[in-house]
């Protein structure tokens, strides 16, 4: 099982250089099944193009356009498997028998009926795959979100019981803080699936987090590896297979981020109900969520979501701001989230301390905390995440191993 | 039942246009399927793409991603349909349950399940349909050649019964003859489907031959229009629905044309039907045929085709010519076809005769005649084209009605 993302099959040459990739790898006697992405920047072009024609459009219809740019990769990486005279053939996830609800835009996977892979295999052809996208049981088109292309390359690969899940990249594995903002940053070897499920989650682009939970739950290991180099990346695994644990793996940040505070909304029981399950029947993830009890009878809810929720949420939130009889809705998006992760940290307790230190040390303001066993996040202003990344990378000492 | 052409959705300007047509029809109390075709030259450029990756794509992948063009635009002209408030649904040809042989990028229509089509409609829905394409009964994506997307329209308007299909293209009707090449051209108001059928095969790009033998099979009446004009275009429909008939109805000419000699081939019982029989095995179309008989126990095979099949009729003649003992295949592109079409020519024996007068007097050789009850056409140079229909248009009055 083989991923490769949208920077990977960005022109007919890489294209190509993928193909010889995925023949080497069925030379060497694997059965490959590769999971593509769309074209380099082909998901952001349909965005824009159906902005132009509104500035709502219905998401089922997104589905339907955005779900064209992986068949396009599919169909021209079997061309070009078919080229260098291997046995191919590209199936959509449709094909692929990916069912998943009816919940567009970010669907979930329900099920995989693999015959026809299974069948494709058995007849000795290399299958390529349409990342990304899937099909509800009344047959309409779907995708799975950002980064959706992970979740259907380890979600196959455990369908398929496949010996290793290779994600193809433009970075070489995963790294203690973004190469970028830490230029000693360090390339992890391994990494355990829960470690990584937070790094993911807190805005390390490698890998999409339902994907890691679904590597987790069926124990794929996930290599994480460049596209055009030879050497290993990292490897995620579970922690019973992982050599050493160290308390603070990574550092990790996240500029996509929104904060929303309902100002002054009447304290009483039922409220923080109400507006978290309004949201997330729309599908919509919240983040962090804090409350700050005035002792006025009113209270502010903070929280955050994803940049891409940001318009929905608005909608649904000034409404039940109104109908709840509070202030007013105050929107920003002039944060970002820096965080730590960690799966030695449970039993640290000063960890959290010395990454609070180590901003203050820097003169930096933190808005919001939000913690977890393996994890400690801050919202802090967005012009200073890099200042903020470097101080606690060094805080923590990751370059040295 | 509307068809949209793709220089009618070249543009986001001109999708919100279609839109609001279309919703003019759904006010107007009809129930609407609008099948449209990809934007502008989308499919010339997936093709490009495709040559960039290899010379010669695998038929199956060629459709995989071909198909991707409709479905760009049915999601873009559902989301301009929901801006303007009307419930939509955009459905491929999978989803349309438009089911086809396996002959890839030239498949044909074996059966429409309308089901789900029905469904929406039901529920008072526009339904926009990606034409072109369908899939087989093993799930696998089709298309239907060079403009199926006017056979998918009349297809399903013969399945949902619907009153007219309506053509919406950049012409506003038949001409006579070209206009860019006859200026004095005349659009005809009417047209018999059989007529039609001539002038599509021999050349009038504005409807698919396919397109028109289904509306003649189920009595729907197509009526050709030019997509941002109100008057009335061509309607196309029976004979015995027509007022008048004439004896030439238009002249038409077509230069993607190629021109093989099999030269030399002995002159055998079944040489011709292992040559044709190989050629339609392959799905080409062969059009003009001739043998000349030398007296020498020796042939020349002389047939054209359309240039889009150039390569795998190169390809299976080659051999064949190997095979039968014949001495070398001779390629010409540099020929054109013109003809008159009429349903009146069957009663009027000088017809054809002055048509060859025509040509001759403006010096021009003919190379191949080839003719039925109602058309007679010549093949010629291809640089000679534009005089030769201009004296052949003069030559029968079509400029006065």
């Amino acid at each position: 099982m083989q991923k490769y993302g949208g920077s990977s099959v960005a022109t007919p040459d890489k294209i190509k250089a993928v193909a010889r990739r995925i023949v080497a790898a069925k030379e060497q006697g694997y059965k490959v099944v590769a999971v593509v992405s769309a074209l380099g920047d082909t998901t952001d072009e349909l965005i824009k193009l159906a902005r132009q024609i509104t500035d709502r459009p219905p998401r089922r219809e997104m589905d339907m356009l955005l779900s064209t740019g992986e068949q396009v990769s599919i169909s021209l990486l079997a061309m070009a498997v078919d080229s260098l005279g291997e046995p191919v053939i590209s199936l959509t996830g449709a094909q692929c028998g990916i069912i998943t609800d009816a919940q567009h835009t970010k669907a979930r996977i329900l099920e995989i009926q693999a015959n026809r892979i299974q069948e494709e295999l058995g007849k000795g052809k290399i299958v390529v795959v349409a990342g990304f996208q899937g099909i509800t049981s009344l047959n309409d088109i779907t995708t799975l979100g950002r980064g959706g292309s992970d979740t259907t390359a380890v979600a196959l690969a455990a369908v398929l019981e496949a010996e290793v899940c290779e994600i193809y990249t433009d970075v070489d594995g995963v790294y203690t803080a973004d190469p970028r903002v830490v230029p000693e940053a360090r390339k992890l070897e391994q990494i355990s699936y829960g470690e990584m499920l937070e790094m993911a989650r807190l805005g390390a682009g490698v890998m999409q987090p339902r994907a890691v939970e679904i590597g987790a739950q069926y124990g794929i290991p996930i290599h994480v590896r460049a596209s055009f180099k030879d050497e290993p990346g990292t490897m995620i695994k579970g922690e019973e297979a992982l050599e050493k644990e160290v308390v603070v793996t990574g550092v990790t940040h996240d500029t996509n981020v929104a904060k929303f505070v309902v100002v002054d909304v009447p304290d009483r029981p039922g409220v923080a109900a109400k507006i978290f399950s309004a949201l997330a029947d729309d599908g919509v993830n919240v983040d962090m969520i804090v409350q700050t009890n005035k002792r006025t009878g009113r209270t502010d809810m903070l929280f955050t979501v994803s940049k891409d929720d940001m318009e929905s949420t608005k909608d649904i939130i000034e409404e039940l701001c109104k109908e709840l009889g509070g202030e007013r809705v105050i929107v920003n998006t002039d944060v970002a989230k820096v965080s730590i992760v960690g799966a030695g940290m449970v039993s640290n307790p000063g960890v959290a301390a010395r990454m609070f230190r180590a901003l203050a040390d820097e003169n930096i303001n933190i808005q919001v905390i939000s913690t977890s066993e393996i994890k400690v996040s801050c919202l802090i202003d967005a012009s200073l995440v890099v200042p903020a990344v470097q101080a606690i990378h060094k805080a923590f000492e990751l370059h040295v191993g």
